[in-house]
């Protein structure tokens, strides 16, 4: 039978980590003592497995718990409680990373359209993608369009919402949506706004976005919830999708496999994850790491696009295109922006930098 | 125009914390620097507000940084993202509390029936609520009703899954609450379904269960996303919602805010959490202070039944009634089921303890 092996990093003393890891495989499986379980199929395929423990730093383990696939189903939302439910909440364990067999990644189906595709949509052949961001929240809708009006001359692929933008009062999903569409009409940039709110709202978004001939949106799966994430994938084969890091933690499941392996699996085109040297603490090691997961040829996932962002600028360019290579959009939000009056020239210089760069 | 105060605690040296906390309080807002803002609306109503400042301890700050209520809306996903969205992917900062207009805690709704309404449910008077768990998962529908059926034959109120059961080919949804359900005809304890998946997922299930004489049901709101829990709360009055910490982590919410007030907030009944000295970490002063929280006088909102469990037994039964008092649901899972082939008689002196119990 197919299983899984998750993989933990625990915080242990060597004495105690073979009991830790037996405790996390019954906690992420059956989660009650074994001696009260006289099921012979329970016991010999539900009970999670401590298939390897390994010391990989000073009071640092490595375990290694398969579980059945048979537990997952075809749920993204279970997939993540069996990986991590309970576990989440033991301050010693991270989620390191979990190994899926090759047909239960291709059941969630990974990326409709990931590299190839969000390059086709924009033409841009094999050079990287560029992005930006428009905010902040609380202007009206037509302030946000022009602002996205002023970045499309200028330029630019693609034109995300800032996650905070929703469905507020003072600028409605609906209007924000239209006013932006109708800005860029003409225009070769691609509008891509936030999709939130409970599964029925982010449907009705959809199709408001479809209406105006939006074919990319972005979705925040852990506000989300992974499973709703994956069903608007399935449901919307035409659509490419972003994915945001909002509420996904730093600490307990790790970068890489969060944002390069699970959310390319739920079918992300392309993830959006904090850059090494910005607002966020991740390392230059994680951040290149997420890029090569998302990357990475796996049976029967298209590659998804690493979108490195967070407090980026134009002088980052060219040390960022040398670090990640082309396979990459290159998100500017803030540092564009505060270009003002001159934000049409600045996006201009983005995109020239972008276009021209070749490998040193 | 109403304001929601979050409150972090963030790790940060004296010369740094102001400016750290105006950052998250960018952050969470704005997300783009203040100099590309020209907007007065967004200057004055929409950047977040650093309130106040003060060290709680070496190293260690509360900021309390304030978020227009606009920026929400209407929504519980809006809500947690505007919270800590992004801050979520600092290490240095945790998210402590909130403090919610009542206006907004009011839109929310909070809990439909709370403790008066689960102890009703069962007749139960002022005592405390008794509750176990039906696991392992892989066990099959006929197996799972004859656990259910002994457990009420024990006189328990409320039988809820184990969060590990959703809706596997071994032991599909609908079969097993069909199985359980007609297990316990007759009988006063009251049988909770965990509902998973995506939203529509869950809706079917709640249909399943609802066809089942089911009227209580529960939902991990961190796996589902907590708009979707919020939303099938709005959408059934008539039923009593249990919520699971799965995926909820340890560290970077505060427990007491995360299950005491903001579960609660979006409606759960009662609330699921990890007691100390269980298989979890959290100290007795933070289940302490989460079982206040879903209880605590809120204007408009319900009392919350704080569920503590996570490897309790039948030997702890006294010492949690006098830790707590009666408002709260005593649940022992596996504690009751290594009981075997004696699960009733453990369960009726399980049963008979809570019953019988009176404050020293």
């Amino acid at each position: 039978m197919t299983r899984l092996q998750a993989i933990y990093h625990i915080r242990c003393d060597a004495k105690s980590v073979d009991e830790r890891a037996r405790t996390i495989a019954v906690e992420q499986s059956v989660e009650m003592p074994l001696a009260a379980i006289d099921d012979p199929y329970v016991l010999s395929e539900i009970v999670g497995r401590v298939d390897d423990v390994r010391e990989i730093g000073a009071g640092l383990f490595e375990a290694r718990i398969s579980l059945s696939a048979a537990t997952v189903g075809r749920d993204a939302g279970q997939l993540v409680n069996m990986l991590f439910g309970n576990t989440s909440i033991h301050d010693d364990v991270v989620l390191h990373d979990a190994e899926i067999p090759d047909d239960v990644a291709a059941m969630f189906g990974g990326p409709r359209h990931g590299l190839d595709g969000l390059r086709r949509r924009v033409g841009a052949g094999r050079r990287a993608l560029t992005c930006s961001a428009i905010k902040p929240q609380g202007l009206k809708p037509a302030k946000l369009a022009e602002l996205a009006r002023r970045l499309a001359d200028g330029g630019i692929d693609y034109i995300k919402d800032d996650h905070g933008l929703a469905d507020q009062s003072y600028s409605p999903f609906a209007a924000r949506v239209t006013a932006i569409a109708a800005a860029l009409g003409g225009s070769t940039a691609h509008y891509v706004p936030s999709i939130t709110g409970d599964l029925d709202a982010m449907r009705t978004q959809i199709a408001v976005a479809r209406d105006s001939g939006i074919d990319t949106v972005m979705v925040a799966p852990m506000v989300s919830g992974v499973s709703n994430f994956h069903r608007l994938v399935a449901d919307n084969p035409d659509l490419a999708f972003l994915t945001h890091p909002s509420l996904a933690g730093a600490a307990r499941i790790s970068p890489p496999f969060h944002f390069g392996a699970l959310f390319r699996m739920l079918g992300a085109d392309a993830v959006v994850f904090p850059n090494h040297g910005g607002r966020f603490g991740y390392s230059a090691e994680t951040c290149r790491e997420i890029a090569r997961r998302a990357l990475e040829k796996c049976t029967g996932l298209r590659p998804c696009v690493p979108v490195p962002a967070g407090g980026m600028s134009r002088e980052r360019v060219g040390e960022m295109l040398e670090f990640y290579g082309a396979d990459i959009m290159l998100l500017i939000g803030g540092g564009l922006l505060e270009a003002r009056e001159r934000l049409t020239e600045a996006t201009t210089a983005f995109v020239a930098e972008v276009h021209g760069w070749k490998s040193k």
